[in-house]
Protein backbone atom coordinates (compact mmCIF):
# COMPACT_ATOMS: atom_id res chain seq x y z
CA UNK A 1 0.00 0.00 0.00
CA UNK A 2 1.46 3.23 -1.23
CA UNK A 3 2.04 6.03 2.03
CA UNK A 4 -0.31 9.06 0.85
CA UNK A 5 0.29 12.76 1.92
CA UNK A 6 -1.40 16.23 2.02
CA UNK A 7 0.19 19.36 2.34
CA UNK A 8 -1.50 22.64 3.50
CA UNK A 9 -0.50 26.12 2.58
CA UNK A 10 -1.15 28.71 5.23
CA UNK A 11 -0.97 32.29 4.41
CA UNK A 12 -3.00 35.46 3.77
CA UNK A 13 -0.41 36.43 1.33
CA UNK A 14 -0.68 33.36 -0.66
CA UNK A 15 -4.47 33.79 -1.19
CA UNK A 16 -4.45 37.60 -1.93
CA UNK A 17 -1.50 36.90 -4.79
CA UNK A 18 1.02 39.12 -2.78
CA UNK A 19 3.25 36.35 -2.91
CA UNK A 20 3.06 33.27 -5.33
CA UNK A 21 3.62 30.06 -3.44
CA UNK A 22 6.96 28.23 -4.21
CA UNK A 23 6.90 25.53 -1.50
CA UNK A 24 4.60 22.87 -2.87
CA UNK A 25 6.44 21.49 -6.06
CA UNK A 26 9.78 21.28 -4.00
CA UNK A 27 7.09 19.33 -1.28
CA UNK A 28 5.60 17.07 -4.66
CA UNK A 29 9.12 16.39 -5.64
CA UNK A 30 10.57 14.90 -2.57
CA UNK A 31 7.44 12.99 -2.12
CA UNK A 32 7.51 11.15 -5.04
CA UNK A 33 11.38 10.39 -5.00
CA UNK A 34 10.25 8.94 -1.66
CA UNK A 35 7.44 6.96 -3.54
CA UNK A 36 4.96 8.84 -1.18
CA UNK A 37 1.91 9.74 -3.32
CA UNK A 38 0.77 13.38 -2.74
CA UNK A 39 -3.04 12.93 -2.96
CA UNK A 40 -4.11 16.75 -2.02
CA UNK A 41 -3.53 20.08 -1.00
CA UNK A 42 -5.57 22.75 0.15
CA UNK A 43 -4.51 26.35 1.01
CA UNK A 44 -6.15 28.23 3.25
CA UNK A 45 -5.81 32.01 5.74
CA UNK A 46 -4.49 32.79 8.95
CA UNK A 47 -7.19 31.52 10.42
CA UNK A 48 -6.84 28.73 13.84
CA UNK A 49 -9.78 27.04 13.73
CA UNK A 50 -9.81 26.78 9.70
CA UNK A 51 -6.36 24.77 9.75
CA UNK A 52 -6.72 22.75 12.66
CA UNK A 53 -10.23 21.46 11.19
CA UNK A 54 -7.83 20.81 8.05
CA UNK A 55 -5.31 19.26 9.76
CA UNK A 56 -7.46 17.01 11.36
CA UNK A 57 -9.49 16.33 8.32
CA UNK A 58 -6.03 15.36 6.20
CA UNK A 59 -4.52 13.62 9.08
CA UNK A 60 -7.34 11.22 9.66
CA UNK A 61 -7.41 10.32 5.98
CA UNK A 62 -3.45 10.62 4.75
CA UNK A 63 -0.09 8.70 5.60
CA UNK A 64 1.12 12.01 6.15
CA UNK A 65 0.77 15.91 6.38
CA UNK A 66 2.78 18.51 5.72
CA UNK A 67 1.95 22.39 6.78
CA UNK A 68 4.00 25.35 4.54
CA UNK A 69 3.51 28.76 6.70
CA UNK A 70 2.62 30.73 9.99
CA UNK A 71 5.43 29.32 12.47
CA UNK A 72 7.17 32.81 13.17
CA UNK A 73 6.24 34.87 16.36
CA UNK A 74 4.11 37.23 15.39
CA UNK A 75 0.11 37.39 15.37
CA UNK A 76 -0.51 35.76 11.62
CA UNK A 77 1.61 32.78 12.61
CA UNK A 78 -1.08 30.64 14.00
CA UNK A 79 -0.34 26.59 12.75
CA UNK A 80 1.32 25.67 15.94
CA UNK A 81 -1.71 26.73 17.62
CA UNK A 82 -4.15 24.87 15.31
CA UNK A 83 -2.07 21.43 15.19
CA UNK A 84 -2.64 21.68 19.07
CA UNK A 85 -6.11 22.40 18.73
CA UNK A 86 -6.36 19.62 15.79
CA UNK A 87 -5.32 16.74 18.28
CA UNK A 88 -6.49 18.72 21.86
CA UNK A 89 -3.10 19.31 23.09
CA UNK A 90 -1.90 22.58 24.88
CA UNK A 91 0.65 24.20 23.12
CA UNK A 92 4.18 24.52 25.21
CA UNK A 93 7.60 25.77 25.18
CA UNK A 94 10.06 23.37 24.11
CA UNK A 95 13.38 23.39 26.48
CA UNK A 96 15.82 22.22 23.68
CA UNK A 97 14.66 24.94 21.40
CA UNK A 98 14.35 27.39 24.04
CA UNK A 99 18.39 26.68 24.33
CA UNK A 100 18.76 27.14 20.97
CA UNK A 101 17.15 30.39 20.17
CA UNK A 102 18.57 31.93 23.24
CA UNK A 103 22.07 30.38 21.46
CA UNK A 104 21.22 32.08 18.62
CA UNK A 105 20.07 35.81 19.32
CA UNK A 106 22.50 35.83 22.90
CA UNK A 107 22.26 39.49 24.04
CA UNK A 108 19.58 41.23 21.54
CA UNK A 109 17.14 38.23 22.55
CA UNK A 110 13.29 39.40 22.90
CA UNK A 111 10.58 37.58 24.61
CA UNK A 112 8.95 37.26 20.89
CA UNK A 113 11.88 35.30 19.64
CA UNK A 114 10.86 32.42 22.27
CA UNK A 115 7.94 32.52 20.73
CA UNK A 116 9.00 30.45 18.15
CA UNK A 117 9.77 27.57 20.78
CA UNK A 118 6.67 26.84 21.09
CA UNK A 119 5.36 23.15 19.98
CA UNK A 120 1.80 21.12 20.49
CA UNK A 121 2.50 19.36 23.94
CA UNK A 122 3.27 15.73 22.57
CA UNK A 123 5.00 17.17 19.18
CA UNK A 124 8.71 15.50 18.97
CA UNK A 125 12.09 16.87 17.05
CA UNK A 126 13.46 15.98 14.11
CA UNK A 127 16.54 16.40 13.03
CA UNK A 128 19.65 15.07 10.98
CA UNK A 129 23.56 15.93 10.66
CA UNK A 130 22.86 17.67 7.49
CA UNK A 131 19.55 20.31 8.65
CA UNK A 132 21.26 22.77 11.48
CA UNK A 133 17.85 23.62 12.43
CA UNK A 134 15.21 20.78 13.16
CA UNK A 135 11.88 20.09 11.98
CA UNK A 136 8.50 19.86 14.71
CA UNK A 137 6.97 16.73 13.74
CA UNK A 138 2.90 16.02 15.80
CA UNK A 139 1.58 12.87 15.12
CA UNK A 140 1.58 12.50 11.41
CA UNK A 141 2.09 16.36 10.65
CA UNK A 142 5.19 17.89 10.22
CA UNK A 143 5.31 21.70 10.94
CA UNK A 144 7.26 23.52 7.78
CA UNK A 145 8.16 27.52 7.34
CA UNK A 146 6.96 29.22 4.77
CA UNK A 147 10.00 31.15 3.29
CA UNK A 148 10.67 28.98 0.83
CA UNK A 149 14.76 29.08 0.86
CA UNK A 150 14.47 27.12 4.58
CA UNK A 151 11.20 25.14 3.92
CA UNK A 152 13.42 23.42 1.41
CA UNK A 153 16.45 23.09 3.32
CA UNK A 154 14.20 21.10 5.67
CA UNK A 155 13.33 18.62 2.45
CA UNK A 156 16.00 16.21 3.34
CA UNK A 157 14.47 15.90 6.84
CA UNK A 158 11.13 14.12 4.87
CA UNK A 159 13.13 11.14 4.49
CA UNK A 160 13.69 10.57 7.76
CA UNK A 161 9.92 10.49 8.73
CA UNK A 162 8.46 8.94 5.98
CA UNK A 163 8.76 4.69 5.21
CA UNK A 164 10.95 4.53 2.16
CA UNK A 165 9.23 2.84 -0.76
CA UNK A 166 9.72 2.22 -4.54
CA UNK A 167 9.65 5.59 -6.40
CA UNK A 168 7.85 6.46 -8.84
CA UNK A 169 9.57 6.88 -12.51
CA UNK A 170 8.35 8.68 -15.08
CA UNK A 171 9.13 8.41 -18.85
CA UNK A 172 7.77 10.90 -21.25
CA UNK A 173 7.24 11.17 -25.00
CA UNK A 174 7.43 15.08 -27.30
CA UNK A 175 4.99 14.53 -30.06
CA UNK A 176 4.44 17.10 -33.05
CA UNK A 177 0.69 16.18 -32.96
CA UNK A 178 -1.95 17.68 -30.85
CA UNK A 179 -4.13 15.97 -28.93
CA UNK A 180 -7.38 15.87 -30.76
CA UNK A 181 -5.42 13.98 -33.37
CA UNK A 182 -3.41 11.56 -30.98
CA UNK A 183 -6.56 11.09 -28.84
CA UNK A 184 -7.32 7.27 -30.82
CA UNK A 185 -3.98 6.08 -30.13
CA UNK A 186 -3.69 7.24 -26.35
CA UNK A 187 -6.71 5.84 -25.60
CA UNK A 188 -5.98 2.57 -26.87
CA UNK A 189 -2.69 2.76 -24.76
CA UNK A 190 -4.75 3.71 -21.37
CA UNK A 191 -6.75 0.66 -22.34
CA UNK A 192 -4.04 -1.67 -22.04
CA UNK A 193 -2.35 -0.50 -19.46
CA UNK A 194 -4.35 0.35 -16.58
CA UNK A 195 -1.42 0.49 -13.82
CA UNK A 196 0.65 2.81 -15.70
CA UNK A 197 -0.59 6.40 -14.85
CA UNK A 198 -0.42 8.45 -18.41
CA UNK A 199 -0.85 12.18 -18.22
CA UNK A 200 -0.73 14.05 -21.86
CA UNK A 201 -0.24 17.67 -21.51
CA UNK A 202 -0.23 20.27 -24.66
CA UNK A 203 2.56 22.76 -24.91
CA UNK A 204 1.39 26.50 -26.09
CA UNK A 205 2.76 27.85 -28.90
CA UNK A 206 5.99 25.37 -29.54
CA UNK A 207 6.78 24.97 -32.82
CA UNK A 208 7.90 21.55 -32.25
CA UNK A 209 6.70 19.77 -29.45
CA UNK A 210 2.63 19.45 -30.01
CA UNK A 211 1.89 18.01 -26.98
CA UNK A 212 3.69 15.50 -24.27
CA UNK A 213 3.02 12.47 -22.67
CA UNK A 214 4.01 10.98 -19.76
CA UNK A 215 4.00 7.25 -18.50
CA UNK A 216 4.51 6.81 -14.97
CA UNK A 217 4.62 4.42 -12.12
CA UNK A 218 6.80 1.99 -10.23
CA UNK A 219 7.64 -0.64 -12.58
CA UNK A 220 10.18 0.78 -15.25
CA UNK A 221 9.68 -1.92 -17.93
CA UNK A 222 5.49 -1.74 -17.76
CA UNK A 223 5.95 2.09 -18.06
CA UNK A 224 8.54 1.54 -21.18
CA UNK A 225 6.12 -1.10 -22.31
CA UNK A 226 2.90 1.43 -22.57
CA UNK A 227 5.31 3.70 -23.82
CA UNK A 228 6.30 1.86 -26.87
CA UNK A 229 2.39 0.92 -27.12
CA UNK A 230 1.75 4.58 -27.52
CA UNK A 231 4.51 5.19 -30.17
CA UNK A 232 3.91 2.15 -32.34
CA UNK A 233 0.05 2.89 -32.49
CA UNK A 234 0.50 6.98 -33.07
CA UNK A 235 3.41 6.23 -35.34
CA UNK A 236 6.97 6.96 -34.55
CA UNK A 237 7.33 9.67 -37.46
CA UNK A 238 5.38 11.96 -35.16
CA UNK A 239 7.62 11.37 -32.05
CA UNK A 240 10.39 14.05 -32.01
CA UNK A 241 11.96 13.53 -28.48
CA UNK A 242 11.96 10.60 -25.62
CA UNK A 243 12.86 11.70 -21.96
CA UNK A 244 13.46 9.68 -19.00
CA UNK B 1 -21.16 41.78 1.99
CA UNK B 2 -17.50 41.01 0.26
CA UNK B 3 -17.98 38.16 -2.12
CA UNK B 4 -15.74 35.24 -1.44
CA UNK B 5 -14.50 32.86 -4.37
CA UNK B 6 -12.55 29.52 -4.03
CA UNK B 7 -10.27 27.90 -6.75
CA UNK B 8 -9.84 24.25 -7.57
CA UNK B 9 -6.56 23.42 -9.38
CA UNK B 10 -6.74 19.99 -11.10
CA UNK B 11 -4.05 17.46 -12.12
CA UNK B 12 -1.79 14.95 -11.21
CA UNK B 13 1.01 16.78 -12.74
CA UNK B 14 0.79 19.42 -10.01
CA UNK B 15 0.89 16.66 -7.23
CA UNK B 16 3.58 14.61 -8.38
CA UNK B 17 5.45 18.11 -9.26
CA UNK B 18 6.59 18.00 -12.72
CA UNK B 19 4.96 21.27 -13.19
CA UNK B 20 4.55 24.27 -10.69
CA UNK B 21 1.02 25.41 -10.87
CA UNK B 22 1.59 29.10 -12.11
CA UNK B 23 -2.11 30.19 -12.37
CA UNK B 24 -3.29 30.82 -8.74
CA UNK B 25 -1.23 33.89 -8.42
CA UNK B 26 -2.38 35.36 -11.33
CA UNK B 27 -5.82 34.30 -10.36
CA UNK B 28 -5.42 35.52 -6.76
CA UNK B 29 -4.39 39.07 -8.31
CA UNK B 30 -7.20 39.35 -10.57
CA UNK B 31 -9.84 38.60 -7.36
CA UNK B 32 -8.05 40.76 -5.14
CA UNK B 33 -7.92 44.18 -8.16
CA UNK B 34 -12.22 43.35 -8.10
CA UNK B 35 -12.55 43.32 -4.66
CA UNK B 36 -13.69 39.57 -4.22
CA UNK B 37 -11.97 37.53 -1.43
CA UNK B 38 -10.14 34.09 -2.14
CA UNK B 39 -11.28 32.18 0.82
CA UNK B 40 -9.69 28.92 -0.13
CA UNK B 41 -7.95 26.67 -2.98
CA UNK B 42 -8.04 23.18 -3.32
CA UNK B 43 -5.76 21.21 -5.78
CA UNK B 44 -6.78 17.58 -6.84
CA UNK B 45 -5.39 14.62 -9.12
CA UNK B 46 -7.67 13.80 -11.77
CA UNK B 47 -10.21 12.07 -10.89
CA UNK B 48 -13.57 13.09 -11.78
CA UNK B 49 -15.39 11.72 -8.35
CA UNK B 50 -13.31 13.68 -6.28
CA UNK B 51 -13.19 16.41 -8.23
CA UNK B 52 -17.39 16.66 -8.62
CA UNK B 53 -17.35 16.32 -4.78
CA UNK B 54 -14.56 19.46 -4.28
CA UNK B 55 -17.04 21.35 -6.67
CA UNK B 56 -20.45 20.75 -4.96
CA UNK B 57 -18.75 21.61 -1.36
CA UNK B 58 -17.03 24.58 -2.68
CA UNK B 59 -19.69 26.06 -4.94
CA UNK B 60 -22.27 25.66 -1.91
CA UNK B 61 -19.68 27.77 0.37
CA UNK B 62 -18.50 30.59 -1.99
CA UNK B 63 -19.45 33.21 -4.28
CA UNK B 64 -17.89 31.89 -6.89
CA UNK B 65 -15.88 28.60 -7.78
CA UNK B 66 -12.60 28.68 -10.43
CA UNK B 67 -11.26 25.30 -12.08
CA UNK B 68 -7.71 25.16 -13.28
CA UNK B 69 -7.01 22.34 -15.79
CA UNK B 70 -8.61 19.20 -16.81
CA UNK B 71 -10.63 20.86 -20.28
CA UNK B 72 -8.45 19.38 -22.97
CA UNK B 73 -9.92 16.10 -24.81
CA UNK B 74 -8.01 13.15 -23.26
CA UNK B 75 -8.45 10.53 -20.98
CA UNK B 76 -7.20 12.54 -17.77
CA UNK B 77 -9.28 15.75 -18.81
CA UNK B 78 -12.13 15.27 -16.84
CA UNK B 79 -13.52 18.43 -15.38
CA UNK B 80 -16.52 18.74 -17.72
CA UNK B 81 -17.86 15.61 -16.73
CA UNK B 82 -16.94 16.09 -13.23
CA UNK B 83 -18.76 19.96 -12.71
CA UNK B 84 -21.51 18.14 -14.69
CA UNK B 85 -21.94 15.56 -12.11
CA UNK B 86 -21.48 18.28 -9.02
CA UNK B 87 -24.75 19.62 -10.14
CA UNK B 88 -25.87 16.47 -11.55
CA UNK B 89 -26.32 17.75 -14.97
CA UNK B 90 -25.39 15.34 -18.34
CA UNK B 91 -22.60 16.72 -20.84
CA UNK B 92 -23.61 17.99 -24.27
CA UNK B 93 -22.13 19.28 -27.36
CA UNK B 94 -22.34 22.85 -27.25
CA UNK B 95 -23.22 23.68 -30.79
CA UNK B 96 -21.74 27.40 -30.63
CA UNK B 97 -18.39 25.80 -29.42
CA UNK B 98 -18.74 22.84 -32.35
CA UNK B 99 -19.22 25.69 -35.07
CA UNK B 100 -15.89 27.62 -33.62
CA UNK B 101 -13.56 24.27 -33.52
CA UNK B 102 -14.64 23.27 -36.61
CA UNK B 103 -13.79 26.46 -37.67
CA UNK B 104 -9.72 26.48 -36.07
CA UNK B 105 -9.57 22.84 -37.59
CA UNK B 106 -10.88 22.87 -40.90
CA UNK B 107 -9.58 19.93 -43.10
CA UNK B 108 -7.88 18.60 -40.11
CA UNK B 109 -10.34 18.31 -37.77
CA UNK B 110 -10.74 15.12 -36.06
CA UNK B 111 -13.18 13.88 -33.43
CA UNK B 112 -10.94 14.15 -30.56
CA UNK B 113 -10.99 18.21 -31.47
CA UNK B 114 -15.05 18.20 -31.18
CA UNK B 115 -14.70 16.54 -27.31
CA UNK B 116 -13.66 20.24 -26.41
CA UNK B 117 -17.11 21.14 -27.35
CA UNK B 118 -18.57 19.49 -24.33
CA UNK B 119 -20.28 21.16 -21.51
CA UNK B 120 -22.39 20.52 -18.52
CA UNK B 121 -26.01 21.19 -19.90
CA UNK B 122 -26.90 23.88 -18.32
CA UNK B 123 -23.78 25.89 -18.65
CA UNK B 124 -23.09 28.87 -20.86
CA UNK B 125 -20.34 30.63 -22.07
CA UNK B 126 -19.01 33.99 -21.37
CA UNK B 127 -17.01 36.01 -23.97
CA UNK B 128 -15.44 39.66 -24.15
CA UNK B 129 -14.26 41.63 -27.48
CA UNK B 130 -10.70 41.28 -25.75
CA UNK B 131 -10.78 37.59 -25.31
CA UNK B 132 -10.36 35.29 -28.57
CA UNK B 133 -12.06 32.49 -26.84
CA UNK B 134 -15.31 32.19 -24.54
CA UNK B 135 -14.89 30.26 -21.07
CA UNK B 136 -17.96 27.67 -19.66
CA UNK B 137 -19.51 28.81 -17.10
CA UNK B 138 -22.39 26.47 -15.04
CA UNK B 139 -23.98 27.74 -11.45
CA UNK B 140 -21.03 29.78 -10.05
CA UNK B 141 -18.12 27.84 -11.57
CA UNK B 142 -15.83 29.16 -14.48
CA UNK B 143 -13.78 26.31 -15.94
CA UNK B 144 -10.51 27.56 -16.67
CA UNK B 145 -8.03 25.83 -18.95
CA UNK B 146 -4.66 24.66 -17.34
CA UNK B 147 -2.19 25.86 -19.89
CA UNK B 148 -0.36 29.26 -17.80
CA UNK B 149 -1.19 31.57 -21.29
CA UNK B 150 -4.53 30.31 -21.89
CA UNK B 151 -5.42 30.91 -18.36
CA UNK B 152 -3.75 34.04 -17.80
CA UNK B 153 -5.59 35.66 -21.43
CA UNK B 154 -8.83 34.51 -19.54
CA UNK B 155 -8.37 36.88 -16.39
CA UNK B 156 -10.42 39.32 -18.24
CA UNK B 157 -13.73 37.34 -18.32
CA UNK B 158 -13.47 36.87 -14.51
CA UNK B 159 -14.98 40.75 -14.33
CA UNK B 160 -17.56 40.05 -15.99
CA UNK B 161 -19.13 37.30 -14.22
CA UNK B 162 -18.32 38.68 -10.65
CA UNK B 163 -19.99 41.87 -9.28
CA UNK B 164 -17.67 44.55 -8.90
CA UNK B 165 -16.66 45.49 -5.10
CA UNK B 166 -14.69 47.94 -3.92
CA UNK B 167 -11.06 46.31 -4.71
CA UNK B 168 -8.49 46.05 -1.44
CA UNK B 169 -5.90 47.86 -1.07
CA UNK B 170 -2.38 47.18 0.00
CA UNK B 171 0.19 49.42 2.09
CA UNK B 172 3.78 47.88 2.93
CA UNK B 173 6.36 48.93 5.85
CA UNK B 174 9.96 47.70 5.02
CA UNK B 175 11.71 47.13 8.37
CA UNK B 176 15.57 46.55 9.51
CA UNK B 177 14.47 44.82 12.55
CA UNK B 178 13.19 40.95 13.00
CA UNK B 179 10.12 39.73 14.00
CA UNK B 180 10.62 38.40 17.35
CA UNK B 181 11.77 42.33 18.02
CA UNK B 182 9.20 44.01 16.41
CA UNK B 183 6.48 41.87 18.03
CA UNK B 184 5.29 44.35 20.73
CA UNK B 185 4.94 47.53 18.64
CA UNK B 186 2.93 45.20 15.87
CA UNK B 187 0.70 43.27 18.37
CA UNK B 188 -0.26 46.76 19.75
CA UNK B 189 -0.99 47.99 16.08
CA UNK B 190 -3.36 44.90 15.41
CA UNK B 191 -5.31 45.05 18.66
CA UNK B 192 -5.64 49.27 17.70
CA UNK B 193 -6.91 48.21 14.26
CA UNK B 194 -9.14 45.42 13.71
CA UNK B 195 -10.60 45.81 10.29
CA UNK B 196 -7.12 46.13 8.84
CA UNK B 197 -5.53 43.35 7.82
CA UNK B 198 -1.83 42.88 9.14
CA UNK B 199 0.50 40.33 7.57
CA UNK B 200 4.36 40.50 8.87
CA UNK B 201 6.68 38.63 6.75
CA UNK B 202 10.07 37.69 7.45
CA UNK B 203 12.79 37.77 4.76
CA UNK B 204 15.72 35.51 4.13
CA UNK B 205 19.12 36.78 4.05
CA UNK B 206 18.44 39.84 3.07
CA UNK B 207 20.98 42.41 3.97
CA UNK B 208 18.56 45.43 5.14
CA UNK B 209 15.19 44.37 5.13
CA UNK B 210 14.29 42.18 7.71
CA UNK B 211 10.40 41.93 7.92
CA UNK B 212 7.91 43.17 5.74
CA UNK B 213 4.71 44.79 7.22
CA UNK B 214 1.23 44.57 5.30
CA UNK B 215 -1.74 46.86 5.99
CA UNK B 216 -4.61 45.95 4.07
CA UNK B 217 -8.41 46.46 3.72
CA UNK B 218 -10.92 48.77 1.60
CA UNK B 219 -10.59 51.64 3.26
CA UNK B 220 -6.99 53.60 2.50
CA UNK B 221 -6.92 55.95 5.05
CA UNK B 222 -7.60 53.12 7.80
CA UNK B 223 -4.78 51.36 6.18
CA UNK B 224 -2.80 54.53 6.69
CA UNK B 225 -3.26 55.36 10.10
CA UNK B 226 -2.54 51.53 11.45
CA UNK B 227 0.58 51.97 9.12
CA UNK B 228 1.77 55.18 10.76
CA UNK B 229 0.67 53.79 14.19
CA UNK B 230 2.70 50.83 13.80
CA UNK B 231 5.54 53.23 12.95
CA UNK B 232 5.45 55.75 15.84
CA UNK B 233 5.27 52.28 18.19
CA UNK B 234 8.53 50.79 16.23
CA UNK B 235 10.58 53.67 16.24
CA UNK B 236 11.15 55.17 12.11
CA UNK B 237 14.93 54.80 12.14
CA UNK B 238 13.96 51.13 11.60
CA UNK B 239 11.87 51.77 8.54
CA UNK B 240 13.85 51.13 5.55
CA UNK B 241 10.89 51.69 3.12
CA UNK B 242 7.36 51.99 2.18
CA UNK B 243 5.20 50.95 -1.06
CA UNK B 244 1.50 51.58 -1.61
Amino acid sequence: MTATAAAILIGNELLSGKIADKNLVVLAKTLRELGVRLARVSMVPDDVELIATEVRTLAQTHSWVFTSGGVGPTHDDVTVEAVARAFEQQVVVHPELATMIEGVYGESLREGHLLMARVPERARLVRSEVVPWPAVVCENVMLLPGVPEIFSMKMKLVASIVEPARPFITLAVNVNVDEGTLKPALDETVELFPDVEIGSYPTFRDPVVRTKLTFDGTQRAQCEAARDAFIERLGSEAVVGLEG
